[in-house]
């Protein structure tokens, strides 16, 4: 990207919110409107009331949430070949992972159990009570949050095993798989984080074979998106105790509808996407933007550019 | 402690446990039982057993609990002043310290709220939703517990105040404040974990006075001992509100009798005091075990020696 002389104009929508209009001023950026040619577009919002039709001066499309499946499929992103776009990845990915520590722990603490008894039994917990010290975490998809979990794992005695598409040693992982020997991980390690992109790819990743490969005591956690699971087949698992128990952040219908049977199963867990809520959320997403629109300013690439082959 | 010239002789009661006889083995000791004069016991039950008289060649008693409030009220301790009385302090710690973690992290991402709901509705959460980075968490009582949960907060971004009795600075906490500066802390920490011991100076050391100067978003975990909660005043800031929410390992009284209101407020999250699980605990006092007679036997002196005059 060639180094711009001027301010870049920068417009802001679908409203140009104040503290989105102070990130673009802090970034060295003029805050325009669409109709005044702008040079870059800020997005605060899904791709529901994007424009139809960007102005021809728009070189630089900034979105605001890390996973954009929705986005590609909608071809948004197709119709604009010349735009660089760029996701919010890697700016929740902290917050996201302290979500997906919470889940763990919690599973294997055993605390849904604890929550629903009302007299002081410990030795009805005792078989349930596991620790995340010396256990085996598999991290499937090593992005942004994967990363972010591996130093929290490790303070507590736990070590990981990571996968991702190429199989290059993800930092902090004792040993990363490249995505097709991901069967082998099943058996092996203790525990899931399902974290990565959902693409056609990584569609029903975990169905009715891997979790029955999976340890009777294993606690699977997903904060990635629904598609990724296979529900029926997780139904399954948690109703026979093939597995101990889900975490899930996503699911698959999403929203669950009322009377779906993770509900009211005792070992799911079911937080409705708010891994990343609006007040950890925008604050975030407001430094992303202040990093990126300095970026452009100067002519450095922003981070996080959407790769429409790979689909994240 | 002068070097002893043979191989320690070392009863194991209440029963000689075959773990533990391998342990003493692996220090470098003998097992034979209280009538053969031994040097040492290593005690794996509770003081209800112990015996009323212990012969005169014992010099050394291994306890297998973390605090030994109860051996020193019961007089047990003090009866034998010429004995060296060790706890098994600080070989739980990472342990504990995980449990504590779990009820932090669940209770500011509000997992008792989510738990209890049966449809998808994440703006009902959206006030409750916190995270540990960025916040500040006060350890009341930085012993083994304490300092073990320091890098793990750390590791989640969270910074630590810590109260300890000397004020001498906690390894990694931002500040320490000596427990007669300790009314400072509890306006300024965003949440507070209790892992103080259990001694007439720190009983009842939360109080309505307490709770009232906390913030209205503070989460309360307590996994040292009930006693240093006032149970009423801490029910009366839970129904009020005037805290979050609180996490408790141990009660007072404990067990927490059926119907008591603790069991059913919806901010308050109860463990049976299995926080150290006996799959857990058994293990790490083997090992501490181990290292213990390898020290008595060698004439090093053993590891956390009991302070009768400090309480633990």
């Amino acid at each position: 990207m060639a180094s711009t002389q001027r301010s870049p104009r920068i417009a802001v929508g679908p409203r140009p919110d104040d503290m989105f209009v102070r990130a673009v001023a802090s970034g060295g950026g003029i805050t325009v409107s669409l109709e005044e040619s702008p040079d870059a577009l800020i997005w605060t919002s899904g791709p529901d009331t994007f424009p139809a039709a960007l102005p021809e001066s728009v070189r630089w499309v900034q979105l605001s949430s890390a996973g954009v499946e929705n986005w590609l499929t909608e071809g948004i992103i197709k119709r604009h070949p010349r735009v660089l776009w760029t996701s919010a990845a890697g700016a929740y990915s902290a917050t996201v992972a302290e979500h997906a520590l919470m889940l763990l722990l919690a599973g294997v603490r055993a605390l849904p159990h604890h929550l629903a008894a009302s007299s002081w039994a410990p030795e009805e917990f005792y078989p349930h009570l596991g620790t995340l010290r010396g256990a085996t975490i598999g991290i499937i998809g090593a992005g942004g949050i994967g990363r972010a979990l591996i130093p929290m794992l490790a303070s507590l005695g736990a070590q990981t095993l990571a996968v991702n598409r190429s199989g290059r040693p993800v930092p902090g992982a004792v040993e990363t798989f490249p995505v097709e020997r991901i069967d082998e991980i099943w058996p092996l390690a203790d525990h899931f984080v399902i974290s990565a992109a959902a693409t056609p790819d990584t569609e029903q990743l975990v169905g009715a074979e891997e979790l029955a490969a999976m340890k009777p005591t294993a606690w699977l956690v997903n904060i990635a998106r629904g598609s990724l699971i296979d529900t029926d087949a997780l139904v399954g698992a948690l109703t026979a105790g093939t597995i101990a128990g889900a975490g899930l952040d996503v699911t698959d219908p999403e929203p669950l509808p009322a009377g779906h049977p993770l509900w009211s199963l005792p070992n799911a867990m079911i937080t409705p996407h708010d891994s990343n809520p609006p007040a950890l959320r925008v604050p975030a997403y407001v430094e992303r933007v202040v990093e990126n629109v300095t970026r452009f300013a100067s002519g450095v690439e922003p981070v996080a550019v959407i790769d429409v082959s790979a689909g994240y």
